[in-house]
């Protein structure tokens, strides 16, 4: 997602430096030579690669940090970066999931406060896959700032084809966009139930867990403090739905749903090099909001239900996935304001 | 869709009548010599049929009415059954869309009001596509009507694959379900404009169009009296989901998509024998917002582009509905409420 977002970057003459981690030393030196490997195309001509060794000159005069690193990097990585990054500088995130700090789980924004005081912080979250904005297909996206940040950084990005809007619900966005992986997993293993048997034709059971798992979406939101409209709006129901219909947590979930056991399809994509992040986030999640908000995981079927079937022992999904079914519609504000007990 | 409903009503043991308009002879005929030519199965053996001219008997000791014409065919076969339907029976509604009484649009209850002061109204909304209730995959949908109606209804209905959930928000739930069909449109015009060039590979758009949809949705309800959660639950963000993934909507918007005029597709399909309801229910939903809630229609950009697409002359509809996409997040409790004019 950080090469595809060097496109608009790029494009609007902005000094663009593309800096890999450790573990991307190999994709960075294809690119010089070539297609980026995973998007399949040369990035901008004008966009600077540095590989690892390289971060100091990568930093060098930057007006913004945007990071975008697979959830369980998101930490190792500013780790390593923040030290050498200029005091000020705010630092923006593509990265969606949950963070470890102490062993205990935070959102992303909460472990940014703990590695540095001196940089600002965005979230960035909306329907956007990589590989369609490099293909320049229509996208809009929600930057989640102080809106000194957001007003500063979504003209770098502002383009034809993809538009930037502001929020200053960081909270409501963090949450909606980690949470958008795990609920796809929900969906994929839907469609892994299904498609065999059915084809096509099993749209009413996806639909009515797609609205379910919004409203779950919306209920954490809620008690975590942010703005229920958040999840109603394009980070929420809009990340969610490009998620649903594609990618490695939809497969994760559909080879679930045709019978295999979570923790062996997570790690037989691991060694096919793809990384099912919902899995991470949906136990990060669980407990996060079990100790963080306690009582708010049993107004949540479809998430227990899904924690179940991918940590716990059901036997039958199909059946434990339509008695979510069941459930009264909720209402974010039915749950009463939650207390997080602490913010590390 | 009413075919459908018989196989939950009938396996739940009810003596259920299925009554066809004179518009339905034929199915009814067909239907008793074999399979019902639109599930492409026999009905359960317990439903017992009436053609047009034989309403008398199919409504003599009936409980509850349950309607489920076109929405064209809403008044005009009420006006004839509700005469002599005894009162106090309660009328559940699976149609959606508007109603057009002396010449004004108006909700569907607004209409039975108009037409009868004994009959108590409800509707029904959610992600429930006809064939797939006829083959029992598993689906949720909600009743919104006086607590004594869904309470005395919903059992009757409630199966393991067909869970009935209550709502006391008419309104909302018919605004909802009227609207669906009409983004379900813009979300068919987007895969038409995009399949051919990139087959599948085009997800962001379609769900920057499917929250906006959402968002445009609950705006209306909220303007209309209604509960902004209706829309974003199974009846607003659920049924959406199944009207925009496959059926006569999403149909009619692919072929303006691919460039055809949309008049000219809306005659050509109803050739084909398939009624595009979105279609009537944008032209109403255009008249009765501007009509009832003035101010409102310049709220809804989307609705806007899409009115402008199918009633008036945008010649690139792609760039139109990319226009839409600028527009900020709307909340809807930010545009006030709105004052209805007139409640015919």
């Amino acid at each position: 997602m950080g090469s595809a977002f060097t496109f608009p970057l790029a494009e609007n003459g902005n000094d663009v430096r593309l800096w890999g981690t450790w573990l991307d030393d190999e994709i960075i030196e294809r690119t010089r030579r070539g297609n980026h490997p995973k998007l399949n195309r040369p990035l901008h001509p004008a966009v600077r690669l540095y590989a690892s060794k390289e971060i100091e000159p990568a930093l060098d005069g930057i007006d913004v940090l945007v990071v975008a690193t697979s959830s369980d990097g998101f930490v190792p990585v500013l780790s390593h970066v923040i030290p050498v990054t200029p005091n000020g500088i705010p630092i923006v995130s593509l990265t969606k999931g949950f963070a470890i700090i102490d062993e205990t789980v935070c959102l992303l924004s909460a472990a940014i406060r703990q590695l540095s005081n001196h940089h600002s912080y965005g979230a960035i979250g909306g329907p956007v896959k990589a590989v369609e904005l490099a293909m320049h297909i229509p996208s809009v996206t929600v930057i989640a700032a102080p809106t000194e940040v957001s007003d500063s950084f979504a003209p770098y990005v502002q383009t034809p084809y993809y538009t930037f809007l502001r929020s200053e619900d960081v909270t409501g966005l963090e949450v909606s966009v980690a949470l958008k992986n795990v609920y796809a997993i929900a969906l994929g293993i839907c469609d892994g139930i299904f498609t065999e048997t059915h084809g096509d034709l099993f749209h009413n059971f996806p639909a009515a867990l797609f609205s379910r798992s919004v409203a779950e979406i919306a209920a954490v939101v809620h008690a975590a403090g942010g703005n229920v409209q958040t999840a109603y709006g394009l980070g929420g129901i809009g990340d969610l739905h490009v998620t649903a219909r594609s990618g490695k947590n939809r497969e994760f979930g559909m080879r679930i749903g045709r019978g295999a056991r979570a923790m062996s399809v997570y790690n037989e994509m691991l060694r096919e090099g793809k990384q099912a992040e919902g899995y991470l986030a949906l136990r990060a999640a669980s407990a996060w909001i079990r100790y963080q908000y306690p009582g708010l995981y049993e107004h949540l079927p479809l998430f227990r239900t899904l924690d179940q079937i991918v940590f716990g022992n059901t036997t039958d999904t199909k059946l434990a996935l339509m008695s979510v079914l069941r459930y009264p519609e909720p209402e974010p504000g039915a749950l009463g304001s939650q207390r997080q007990k602490t913010d590390p």
